[in-house]
């Protein structure tokens, strides 16, 4: 039992809340029940696992946690990448908030077959936000990171200022949705490679846009529906 | 120019932090520039507005955000409520997640012609989480509060576990999408009394199930999709 919080390993769950710290050891550490058990059922071996009140005293473990009091268990894990690829796969531009990326690789893992790809500019999938709200999709379908030049397949471009409707769009696999940031949207040189470019309609007095993982689940889910499913 | 933490304003800033004063007052307050202009949009009067720099000195504004140091401009408006209807319309029971609440009100403002009616259990809607999500939607369609027995319209009730898929539901509106909160879905009472029970479908070796905002903006995508705009 980790009685004290200069305990290493407590040390190191504090750490791993800064990025340079988890881009520096390649770890990351995930909280609660259901993200350790969704590490489990993808097979994912932990570096360790803190239990409260088994291995560590319950004080020490929410003192270390980034979401607050109550924590029952963190535990500390690979970060895993994934290359590129699927016949329908999502790639972010951008996407600085973290809770935003976190969101599309649980969409991505629901509604495609290829991860998601993080270009420049994306917040860390592995930050603790990220993971909470991936809700262990992290763990099953690994992000990947490339610029858009690198993908293969056809791009087709998300923008709210588009003429094509998204339904419209006749696209053949593999399919690579590109997403950009909420305000700027897509850099010109990412929407001018992609092979189309296509909105999801906006309703007359409606906003701007839509949130940037919504648009991405839409996306997903439309062309998703007009492929063979795997 | 305010120069004092005691100023009256600032102090009600502060408050209404606070469900029990948003409660009491039926105000709420709005944080930063793209949210004021968005009620400015929707033609809403503040009760007042303050300018850091202008109104007030600038680190006594940080001081009553909820968003943190940086804080150009806050305002204080009061709560609006819409009655439930429209030919389209998201009904969500249980959804205890702010961010998830916001985040449904900007995607129905996008996707649908009703107002999201919240339910029992709900979060609040003018929380500084659920107005950020919003994004400034809330001013624009303000959201309703019901009861689902109180709805009138076909009732879809949505549940990962469904048998049919969205995508082949026939509906004729109005039309009202039921999401229940993430673990527990819907409660039987609701989803009994719903028209028709249908699935996002979800990928082999895909999580259990959507992030509730995604699965209503991806069930308003749909569903509107076959109705005529308006």
């Amino acid at each position: 039992m980790i009685t004290s919080p200069d305990n290493e390993k407590l040390k190191l769950i504090r750490k791993l809340a800064a990025k340079r710290e988890r881009d520096r050891t390649g770890l990351f550490a995930a909280e609660g029940e259901d993200l350790v058990a969704a590490a489990a059922a993808a097979r994912i071996a932990p570096e360790f696992v803190l239990v409260a009140g088994e291995d560590v005293e319950p004080e020490l473990l929410d003192a270390v946690s980034s979401l607050g009091s109550g924590t029952r268990v963190i535990g500390v894990y690979p970060q895993a990448w994934s290359e590129s690829g699927g016949e329908l796969s999502l790639y972010l531009h951008g996407v600085g908030d973290p809770g935003n990326v976190g969101t599309a690789i649980r969409s991505a893992h629901a509604l495609c077959d290829g991860p998601v790809v993080l270009g420049p500019g994306c917040a860390d999938p592995y930050s603790p936000k990220a993971v909470r709200a991936s809700m262990g999709s992290v763990f099953a379908r690994p992000p990947a990171r490339a610029e858009a030049a690198e993908l293969a397949g056809t791009l087709v471009a998300l923008d709210a200022g588009a003429e094509a409707d998204l339904a419209d769009l006749e696209v053949a696999a593999p399919v690579v949705v590109c997403v950009g940031a909420e305000r700027e949207g897509l850099p010109p040189g990412v929407a001018g490679a992609a092979a189309a470019t296509a909105r999801i309609p906006i309703r007359p007095g409606g906003p701007e846009s839509l949130n940037v993982a919504m648009a991405a689940a839409i996306a997903l889910y439309e062309l998703g529906n007009r492929m063979p499913r795997s």
